[in-house]
């Protein structure tokens, strides 16, 4: 028709090839979400494990996502160096992922908040970044590591100020204002008897979902005899991925 | 931390100022969904509702939205030249955008298709488009609503080939290739005894939302007398946006 | 060749259709520059012709500018929104500009400055930048011309009190630091008995470069009859581009 | 003042962190220029010569480009990936470039061309693109040498085949079209008696810019001794750059 001209006006948005790209979702507002929904303070685990399962599915689905972390909420998808899915449109990709994981989000809420019903559809919103190295795609991953445990010091000692130690707010706030790490674990093992380090991994580590290989015990059917083969399954793990060891112990990441 | 380097590597991407912001969504793969889930041919009601419904609430949270146009399984929203939600950033708005209405359609699923449940969370992709002039917006409107008109055409016709008059896919395609709109009315009303222009609105012409100036009558709570108040009401109209009239009618859309 | 796949490396860069593009070209380190070359303080009309020519030059090889507006180092060359030159690749036009330009000032040099010898070649920067509507292009021109009476006002008074009034670089700096428009007229005034508006009109508006309706005089060569004819013709001028008026003089540009 | 809101529309253009830039810039519509100034078919010394000259001037002004890489009327200069001029920004990078590129080449016409006047000012565009990887840099100069080589031998054939051999235009093109490396060279030395090896390197691999570690002799001025001391000097080569040896002779200039 003679309005089609009009298509003109879509600009190109291809990502750079031969980058990683990161495609990072992050929920809209859920300081008010968590607090509408009666989050635990400060990790919810039905919210955090519902994240992780939206990611898991996600990664499932887009099978070109090797790498997805995710803490708070929000999820990172690192998206290989050759992908070509929708011919690296940027918006294409960004939109597509995190229409799916919200889909997913309100989809399975109730398998992880049984009658808590659902009080609003929630938003994420989504970008996509490409890093040009390995290293590169690797510190993007430790800045979100390193958030993680920073944030996760910070609102334990919060909230145990506030829920446990009786302190307003604002309170909580000026004593935490400033201190170190070192300050953090001190008070939290002598107000509160708590030792930081005992804290389940996925608060402390974040979530990591890849492909890792597996040993797998079976029958052989033929036979009767006992088989083990090693395939790759899809994991949440809650480690470390600062340091060399996870991409040494996975040396296909990077491939 | 020495990681946050990383945070640079995300590219600005804001829309230029001053210019009309369309942002289309549209089902991924919806041959498939809508097949799985045994829409009507060619229209199904109640996925139609429930897309104008998403629609409309997607315009209630995005105030910046002014109109939206919809059909078959995509929506555009058109949001004001003015805008400056998220500085104009493309990503955000358009992520913000696909994942609230996808939300939506997740969540109010079972109002629409009742027992009928979801067989899988859906997927919509999104972009964000500038048009900088009035009638370059109309334009792309017209653009969609044309199509709108085409496809239902083509689509009744080869339903009624295929369901009625008991052609295979092959025939029906092979029948109406490279006909035009007067014999396939032709075909519609000869062979099926369909009146093509009774067929409800929002097949033929789509569904538009927008605030409309609705009078409503009241009854003053102090007197008793009866009232009559203009205001602005968010509507869902499948009326013809092409000609003039309705941009006429609503002169506070182009302001 | 196996090596073709790097082309796919170039990103589109298309400026969006049906809008105002308008290329900036600036002096690169003219402050250096036009010292070295002993330009006249605080405009040099060797300098400010020559920029003149270039411009001229340019609006006539690229024949969708529709308007070019200069001052200082600097010359902006609006295009006409419905322009498809290069297919609107940004890089394209805006390279070719300053390219043009560039080349253009050194071939050009000596038809101004006669025996002084250019001392190095100049480099200009470039980009180019979309209007939507007519307005905002219109505030664009107003925005360099409203900024070259500023600059020109203050540097007519800084070198007058440097050359003239035996004023430290500093001293006039601190004279000048605060002053309004007023103050700066009384000190010319009162102080070097110079009457700012009675200063060239090149300096204070700038120049403005558009294609102009002149009525030329002529002789019929078949009946010797004296003749009028209206015809478009390039022309540098120095006058309010602010006000409406040019442009009711010239309804064209905005066609 | 109330028009700097225009700034606004100007929207960034950085380059992705971390990736090589590589600038082409190319002679616009050379084929006339070149037909113009009756450049020697089909290699001019003076022209190409000049264009090294200019490159050369560019690569000293512009310290981060590492390497440039010349034919016919283009140059392509890769940037260091650590490079942050002009805070990255594309068009201020490619703008720059390409007009200190043009201004030394109308500057310096005359110490290649002599008494022939330059006819007009020539052109050139630019464009800037990134490349992730050491290995896509390279491919990329590969790209541009086997294209010099695979001109230069079409256009040697052809040359010959018009001005030795007789042809016209077409017969010349007729007689090449299609044929393999192979042919040409038998066809370059079986009538015209020419080896196409024996050609100046110039020619056939197109011209290297870098900055190569070069042994210089001296004196010590205290001792009088002849002393050897290594330093880097920016240099104009005719080598291949396809295969690994120059990078490995030049391990900087991956570093
Ligand atoms: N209580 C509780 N809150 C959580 C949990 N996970 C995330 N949140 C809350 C804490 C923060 O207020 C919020 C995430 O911070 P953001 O910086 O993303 O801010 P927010 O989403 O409010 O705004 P945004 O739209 O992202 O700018 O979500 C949880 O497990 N429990
Ligand atoms: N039966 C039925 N099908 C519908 C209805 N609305 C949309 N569809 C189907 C018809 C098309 O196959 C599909 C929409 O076409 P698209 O061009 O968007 O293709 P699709 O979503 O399959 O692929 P895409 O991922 O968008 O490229 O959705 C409906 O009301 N009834
Ligand atoms: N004496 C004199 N100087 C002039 C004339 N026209 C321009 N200039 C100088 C004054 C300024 O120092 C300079 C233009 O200012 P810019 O803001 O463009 O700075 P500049 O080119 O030095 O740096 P840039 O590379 O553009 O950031 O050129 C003139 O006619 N006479
Ligand atoms: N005779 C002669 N011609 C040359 C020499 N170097 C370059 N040329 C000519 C051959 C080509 O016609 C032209 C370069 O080809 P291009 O593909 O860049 O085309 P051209 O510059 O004409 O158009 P463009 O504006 O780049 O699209 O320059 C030379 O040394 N001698
Ligand atoms: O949302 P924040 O504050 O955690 O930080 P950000 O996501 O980088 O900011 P934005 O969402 O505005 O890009
Ligand atoms: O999806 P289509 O085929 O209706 O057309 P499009 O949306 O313009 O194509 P794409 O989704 O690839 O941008
Ligand atoms: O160069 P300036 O300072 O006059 O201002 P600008 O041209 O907007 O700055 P930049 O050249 O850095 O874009
Ligand atoms: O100019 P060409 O034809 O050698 O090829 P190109 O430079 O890649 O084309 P364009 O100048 O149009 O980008
Ligand atoms: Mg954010
Ligand atoms: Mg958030
Ligand atoms: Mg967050
Ligand atoms: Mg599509
Ligand atoms: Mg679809
Ligand atoms: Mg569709
Ligand atoms: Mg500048
Ligand atoms: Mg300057
Ligand atoms: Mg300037
Ligand atoms: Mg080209
Ligand atoms: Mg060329
Ligand atoms: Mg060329």
């Amino acid at each position: 028709s003679k309005y089609e001209y009009v298509k003109a006006f879509e600009m190109p948005d291809t990502l750079i090839p031969n980058t990683w790209i990161v495609v990072r979702v992050d929920g809209r507002s859920f300081h008010k979400f968590t607090t509408k929904h009666e989050y635990a303070k400060p990790n919810d685990d039905r919210g955090l494990n519902l994240m992780n399962r939206c990611a898991l599915e996600t990664s499932k689905e887009f099978t070109d996502i090797v790498l997805a972390f995710g803490e708070s909420d929000e999820y990172s998808f690192v998206i290989r160096k050759s992908c070509n899915i929708f011919e690296r449109r940027s918006s294409k990709i960004s939109s597509s992922i995190v229409s799916y994981f919200t889909s997913q989000f309100v989809y399975r809420w109730k398998e992880y908040f049984g009658e808590y019903a659902l009080q609003y559809p929630p938003t994420f919103d989504s970008r996509a970044v490409c890093y040009p190295s390995d290293q590169n795609m690797r510190d993007y991953l430790s800045w979100r590591q390193a958030d993680t445990h920073i944030n996760n010091m910070y609102n334990t000692c919060y909230w145990a100020l506030v829920l446990q130690g009786g302190c307003t707010p604002k309170e909580a706030e000026q004593t935490l204002c400033g201190t170190l790490s070192d300050a953090k674990n001190e008070i939290l093992f002598t107000r509160f008897n708590i030792n930081y380090n005992n804290l389940p991994q996925m608060y402390r580590k974040g979530s990591v979902i890849y492909r890792k290989m597996v040993t797998e015990q079976g029958i052989d059917s033929r036979t009767n005899e006992p088989t083990t083969k090693s395939k790759k399954r899809l994991v949440i793990d809650h480690i470390d991925i600062i340091a060399d060891k996870f991409w040494n112990d996975n040396p296909d990441l990077l491939k």
